[in-house]
């Protein structure tokens, strides 16, 4: 399948990246690992804020919970310390303690003296539920998987749609997975990039509302909301975290405009971190400086997350090819029920 | 001018109450003040979730501050208690004090104790700045208006656009006011009014998203939003606090739909009460029994609140007449711009 | 060793109950797992606040979060539904993604559906860095430890000290592990139980204060706090989510009571349950009836909470006997320093 | 009467400022009016986190409610946004209007814009019930008042006990009102100043915890919690708004050291500010800098900030001479009961 961009869907009004992608943000990676075969269509993907090591350079961030019916880990120390290091991983529920130890393993390999010398380590991995589509309780993911998603880890374009972590997921009864897109922005004639990048699994069939305002309902069994969505919001604008939480908060009006309220049922999170003035492990002197924006030139921020996301999750249902679910049927792409429905208008 | 589902805006898929304003929720009242002379364009919009003493008999209620640039009173505590025990009273932002003072006067006139014997008691104001249109600093909302507005509140039909605290607000770029929905909702054949009443103050011209995806722009000189909107949300639905907070969490959504990314400047807040269950003040027995819906049900009124808010902020837009701002310019309305554009599609 | 009142100390001014331990809430169950030969000293406890299946009765509950250094699961879904729905583990910082995995595979033994027909399952798993006395990179706990922690557990007394996951725990330069206590209150000639359980691994040697005012330094080199406190606190009131959060947030003034200024490097996490109106997973009814007491009666309850808090951390130390740190020195016991001191006043 | 230190009490092991009050932190200063007359028993007291125009010189700071139940103006803002913006007024429960509107005026004088071109500004009063002592109804506090503390407002030594907004304040059933005190730490051989002061209101007869372990009991009639406890953490450590939420949250483990629950009556506030790097309103550059400390050094400010806080306290509890409450019965002075039982140990 194709962009959102190519079906005619142009969210907003600011400009996209150069790839229109998280990755468009100066140094920021994805990887993917795909488990698709037999009754298994899962993965991992990893987003990484750097190419470094992150434990003991840290990014700095903040989570918004949109609604936590959700299994993920490593929000509570975020909320507290502001920071993220380790990469941060996406994955189906039952495969987050997998993706969280290959996380603490590998920072412990690169410094072994985590949970002795030093503090423990404080791994970041978020879960939609694919169960639809993915034999789950099969635990398909292995250490190896989430190691090979951290290795394919890369700057430049990002594979979207059936793909890594997204492999499984659904969103509003079409098929889905990983979305992502980006926002150049200018603040006194400084240019900044804010991205997006979605593992979409939420909204109920029938709730899709298009940027056209139609409704793209797949005629699929209306179930109650049941999937999630993790939204991650790199950027490298200059904020500090009480800035950066309320940039997270922003993505929920993303999935808003797309017709969603927020199910009971599912476990909507967002990230939002940036690569500016990252913190050290250890630095040698206590004191650093964080440069941050003025809140007066926030609004601009916040409508390049909300249009980030929305495109974003756009982009996982338009980049997505129908898959078969557990129980026999089909879960149809977004962009076969546009091509059908071209001539709605 | 007129509601919105007369220019034809059908707001989600929940049928309206007989109404469609918060009063058909059983026992809630609406009532307004309207100052409207000379340089003077504001007032008192008074929501009484019943028509009873409220010290006395509290209503349950839950607040989410979904952006805090404000200077309402009353919050902190209904967050710690869970309880509403005055009228609520909607104003501009220099009239607050005035309409806590009105408050605290009404209760203590009924409750002579209050300050003495039991604890004070806690007023809720909520407020936008409509300075706009308004000579704000001016002050002229007087006891006197407070206690008009909640003499004059009834059950019944409640006046939408221009009136009470809406008379000098704006949305948009276009003029806006006091706007109400409501929806019907159904639960294991008990039925349950959500009822939405908003004070309308919010939006950048050009940013307005119609239901159908037009971008409704008034022309007018883009500014940094400075706006706000105050969302109440009442209910007769058996809830609890943590499931009231939840729903209040909602309103939000109903504001994303129309384009907005909650912007820096504009206080953003909505209350979610509930009629069921009230608290009494004084009970001869320190336990009570709270009804609540099963969450697995609580999808319904999430939905119900997000279509009754957006419903009622298109109702504030589209029943509001134009008016002249303090600068000589006019601010035009809504309605007036969709017939002008009713060719469009 | 022996309880705190053994030694002497009395906290607050309110009886606790039969055994003075968390079990003393009729039905709640506690049990141990402990590991301890060689350089292990480690080990898991199970506290269940009922017998039964807990998936399908559910018990409502509240998470505060003191200071949220710490990598526990399960918090976010607790503080969005109010509900724990798998006994409670506890164990160290490494252990966490196998108790985690314990809990997911015993629920769904009982419950097969889960994460195919019904939603996954939430466990609960908190944990402290028993990393000074126990190799915790060892990762000795096993899925058979967690199973057998929660097979083990009973109601009646409480093994505590050195025991279960407290074997490797310190507090305050001393030997600890885990505490309990409870308190007995009477609401309108009903009688109540609050109850405490403690993994207590929290507070820098020096820093203690007891209960007569001293200073108890067991003359260790002085570290940066990078120990953490899980505190549970179960009860049989009647209460709502609302009032549970109120409860579960005076834990932290049972901590600062013994000198504790909730370290940046501490984990510290208190939840409070109800035992009172379970919520069941599939009811035949979307309605249900919760008893709460009025907020006005609420206070006794703080009390309790905060005076089982304080003993139960005492017990914690009081109970401990001393144990070889992975540095070769001893780290000793509160109870031996008392004996010496015991002329000190 | 005279300081806790002078009772022979030394909290903690930090050594004080030169004067040990708020004001030794560069720049605060500190006002009182006072109305002492007749039934009339209360004030205001100012804390000014510099001398110049914080309108354009915004502090940054965050808020914690400790338990919400009170009446305070501005906290929503506050933690929004992470500033100061008009000078701190406490006063009694039924004044905040009247202190808000004072604000109001103060900051449109010198900054007529407000409300028009600007956005407009939030004041920030924080209050306690004096109604045990003074005439609360009687509303004595006039805009005069409250000006006039302003422009009492100095560095220097700052008065303790029956004085402003602490004239007619009682605590734990003693006379109590203003105090203050303040700490001295050291980070990489930079000095820093950590100030409290405090308007004491709250702590039921019969529960004060002296430092030594004894129970203060003043035999008063033991009534439900109805007070509260406004505490004002001033700083020049550097640091951001996370970082200062974290301070702010440490006041409550001072209150909890003397023997406080955090009542349910009670509305218990605290605020941090910094003077460090603040917030111009109209900036030439959208962009600045802040420096901030590393969160491995920050257990310093949190334990500066808890001493500070229960000597505060303790302050106000031995400045303060007994008064006569409008029942007509003493209220004792904590100094007399620590006189008559100087031999208790």
């Amino acid at each position: 399948m194709m962009a959102a961009r190519q079906f005619g869907f142009h969210v907003g009004r600011l400009a996209p990246g150069a790839l229109n992608v998280i990755t468009d943000v100066p140094g920021v990676l994805v990887g993917h690992t795909t488990l698709a075969e037999g009754t298994t269509a899962t993965g991992v993907t990893a987003v990484l804020p750097h190419g470094g090591d992150l434990f003991q350079t840290k990014v700095r961030a903040s989570a918004d919970i949109i609604n936590g019916f959700g299994k993920s880990v490593g929000l509570m120390q975020l909320a507290e310390l502001g920071t993220i290091e380790t990469p941060i991983l996406l994955t189906n529920t039952f495969s987050v303690a997998t993706c969280a130890e290959a996380l603490i393993k590998r920072a412990v390999e690169s410094n072994p003296g985590i949970g002795r010398e030093t503090s423990t380590v404080n791994p970041l991995v978020l879960e939609c539920n694919d169960g639809r589509i993915n034999d789950i309780q099969a635990m398909s993911v292995s250490l190896k998987d989430a190691w090979a998603a951290l290795d394919a880890a890369s700057t430049g374009s990002v594979q979207q749609g059936n793909v890594g972590a997204g492999t499984g997921m659904t969103s509003f009864g079409f098929k889905s997975g990983i979305g992502s897109a980006s926002r150049l922005i200018s603040i006194a004639s400084r240019s900044f990039t804010v991205g997006a990048l979605v593992l979409s699994n939420f909204g109920r069939a029938g709730d899709l509302i298009l940027p056209d305002g139609r409704r793209a309902d797949p005629r699929q069994a209306k179930q109650p909301e049941s999937g999630s969505i993790i939204i991650i919001l790199g950027m490298d604008v200059p904020l500090d975290n009480r800035q950066l939480s309320r940039v997270a908060r922003r993505a929920a009006a993303g999935l808003a405009r797309l017709g969603s309220f927020w199910g009971h049922g599912s476990g909507d999170i967002s990230i939002a971190f940036t690569t500016a003035d990252p913190v050290l492990h250890s630095s040698a002197s206590p004191f650093m400086s964080i440069e941050r924006i003025h809140d007066g030139s926030i609004d601009l921020v916040f409508e390049a997350a909300v249009e980030a996301t929305t495109e974003a999750i756009l982009n996982a249902l338009c980049f997505a090819s129908p898959a078969r679910g557990r129980d026999g049927r089909m879960v149809p792409a977004l962009g076969d029920w546009l091509t059908q429905h071209a001539t709605d208008f």
